[in-house]
């Protein structure tokens, strides 16, 4: 009956890879580095789609296609940006495939070859700024606020579901102003609702800052994120907005006619959360016995288990549930009645366990004699008995409760691991005997951050928005530091 | 002040492709054959996906997301499959770029070529079946009803927005059932519910049939349909579901135990709508002024205009429609109040009818007198002076109205154009003159089909599912027929 997944403690690492399989969240598939996203897990990825979705409309952003293919010669026109990306990319060459002469199966067809080769999208920039051109003539066509949910493809060698796939599912924002200011501020105003979505919708504590120079978007002028903690110490990148200057209008010439009648490069931002966010759910809430989801999140937020021998128990049980299932229903809560005959209420109890449903109520006989209903939380696998008038109004500030209460957990788990630290030698003893974030001044030089990471493989994180100011000495160097940086191993 | 756009009566194929830019719905990109679906029209798409999606899950289907590439040795596994996408489709041969060691710029770096080639994928059934045949073991794991909303590529050498596109987007659902009865029924159920939502959300009229056998999908037993017609005589196939045997169960080798413990391959289904339903949508119900949309997808479904000469008046005006928007909303309609001092009412005017807004107010001091607001009809160009207090419900009724006369109308333009013929002069006569569905006898053979195919361009769109049997000779060959098929040129 149990469940046999690997303990957190004996290997973190393969409870993960063991969990995404066993939780039915998705699964590798034929083709390398590219996951099946599983019903129930892609139930809960519309879930954060249709979060993010309001909060990008709320905020005055449209949604729109853009195309799968950019040619070759799009991405190169801005250099960093290029750099970044050709290492790692589908490329589409022929468009045909033919019958060989030798009657040895399907092959490509060389005399379809593309004139110029495509790249499958690894992000949209270059093939939405040669759009723009088109739309942006005049300051009344900015700011230009639009959304994309898409699927983009980058060839990672080493793949892990959810966390790094050469396929994945995203969004991606790009928007245009006419002043530098205010590119800046969307990009900051983006970068507050990717936390409130992290804090509120997925009980995630992050904290936000800005990359270093080495740990930019390949194109951008100023990258903000988002970082989490999982639960083994390891930090996890779980969104990024970027100030992108006039790059990009630069490389494709996107101008536009000042108020004034002087012609200016556009200003641009982007910005993007992929199911790695997925990733990122499930390793901070999840425990040894399976999946912990938040109720927000969670596609069935109350189940309901019958405890019968006898159809004639199931019969009467079922008559009790009937009016409750509606009256959840009525609040705005998915319920799940499993009146399954098929499996035992063990079964279920473990299978909605693995699958973190955050409430289950179970119903028998004596239940029924007194009128009440066993409700076990998830998240702390407590479990009371409640009565059954009382049943609606006690779930409704339950799920609320279980949504704050994963979030203070994780807040916490969280807090007690950032660590100041002032010698390099502590440095490395923290971050391999505790974990988290460390708080370290730094010189401020990529030969000092590179020499870190290859030294103790943590990499800064970011430098926090809210950091002090504060005289202090880097932690390799020695040499003169203004504030503190988050330093890390990271996903 | 005009539109600009051309008279259907005068060339009704540019009529539509002005139609579409001019409106903002799409436009050609950079990429050959690939479209922009620009914010308005990805509006409109929305809405048309979230009404098929809640139908899929109010009958049992859920979603999931199955990998963007195909392995090229997966399409080869079913022989008329690979037949019919073979000779148009993306492959990806390599996973790098590099520069040049010419200097002259990004190149393919030939030492990343990929083992196999991948396909984008111009459709899932393989991919899916070959995951499949691991989610498959027994009957108590049928049916399996998935579905997945995604991007799709078929190198079409002559593509039009939204008709015909490389790229498009759409939804495949893909089942798995222990019976052929069973999966028959669900294609039917598909069938019956994409005929729902065109006619009931869309407007737009169809008839349901079966496709001939040459005119099947690649892979198919049998192929269902749903048939519209545009307003200029040519039919548009819609919508198409297909009952696949166990064709795909047999070439990705998923068998399940039956409940007497036999090892039988499963019955399959396959069913897709994509984003060519906007070119349906756009071309049955538009007209000479511009876009014509029903209200049920309706982005804007009313606007508000104020007509005005200085800024006191529409400070009075904001103020009256200010508690008719809030009670419009309340309603759950969407409504737009465009006070902007940049362009004039005239300027407005012609912007929402372009943009097909089923309703448009004015108000200017006149109504402000008077307590009463113009309403403006967009299918029927109509107007009438509404007491503002009678307002909300007349608008909520004249929605329900307008969505029912675009679908009467298109009905009883389509009901006139269906023509039945027994002689083949009579049949180019009406093709070439009235155009239209052709209820004609046949021989049931692919010769002939192709012969009328090759002599008029007219093609059999469905051998409709309610038609009669009837005793009658083929309208070319004269052998004996028993029921009438609908011939067509078609989009």
């Amino acid at each position: 009956m149990g469940k046999n997944l690997t303990k957190r403690s004996e290997d973190y690492s393969k409870w993960y890879n063991e969990l995404v399989i066993k939780a039915d969240l998705a699964e590798n598939s034929g083709v390398r580095g590219c996951m099946v996203i599983k019903p129930y897990g892609f139930a809960i990825w519309e879930k954060m789609q249709a979060g993010l979705d309001k909060m990008f409309k709320d905020t005055g952003h449209e949604n729109a296609y853009f195309p799968l293919f950019i040619p070759k010669s799009y991405l190169s026109k801005e250099a960093s940006h290029v750099e970044g990306f050709a290492k790692e990319c589908a490329v589409v060459t022929h468009y045909r495939l033919k019958n060989a002469e030798d009657g040895s199966g399907i092959v490509v067809d060389e005399n379809a070859k593309l004139e110029e080769e495509l790249i499958v999208r690894p992000t949209s920039e270059t093939i939405i700024w040669d759009t723009y051109r088109k739309w942006i003539q005049s300051y009344r066509d900015l700011p230009l606020l639009i959304n994309q949910w898409a699927n983009v493809v980058r060839w990672e060698m080493r793949t892990r579901l959810f966390l790094r796939t050469a396929e994945f599912l995203w969004q991606e924002g790009h928007t245009a102003h006419a002043t530098r200011q205010e590119a800046i501020e969307e990009a900051e105003l983006i970068l507050n609702l990717y936390a409130e979505f992290a804090e509120k919708h997925m009980a995630v504590p992050v904290i936000k800052g800005t990359k270093t120079e080495s740990e930019r978007f390949a194109g951008a002028v100023e990258t903000y994120c988002i970082e989490a903690l999982m639960q083994d110490g390891k930090a996890l990148q779980a969104g990024t907005s970027h100030f992108l200057g006039q790059n990009f209008a630069r490389a494709f010439d996107v101008k536009f006619a000042t108020k004034e009648g002087q012609q200016e490069h556009v200003w641009a931002t982007s910005w993007g959360v992929s199911t790695r966010l997925m990733g990122a759910l499930i390793m901070t809430h999840s425990d040894d016995n399976g999946l912990v989801l938040p109720p927000v999140l969670a596609p069935i937020q109350v189940v309901i288990v019958p405890i019968y021998k006898g159809l004639e128990v199931l019969e009467a049980i079922d008559e009790k549930v009937a009016p409750l299932v509606e009256a959840l229903r009525d609040k705005g809560i998915s319920v799940k009645y499993d009146n399954r005959d098929t499996h035992k209420p063990g079964f279920k109890f473990n299978e909605y366990e693995l699958k973190g449903v955050p409430v289950r109520l179970a119903v028998g006989p004596r239940d029924l004699e007194n009128g009440t209903y066993e409700v076990a939380r998830r998240d702390t696998l407590q479990k009371e008995v409640v009565a059954a008038d009382a049943v609606v109004e006690h779930i409704s500030g339950l799920l609320d409760d279980i949504q704050q209460n994963l979030y203070n957990k994780a807040a916490a788990f969280r807090d007690d691991r950032i660590t100041r630290v002032d010698d390099y030698e502590e440095f490395k003893n923290i971050l391999e005997n505790k974990g988290g974030f460390i708080a370290a001044h730094w010189d401020g030089t990529a030969e000092t951050e590179e020499r870190i990471k290859e030294e103790t493989k943590a990499t800064i994180r970011c430098i926090p928005l809210n950091a002090a100011k504060e005289e202090g000495s880097c932690i390799l160097t020695g040499k003169p530091s203004q504030r503190r940086v988050l330093f890390a191993k990271a996903y």
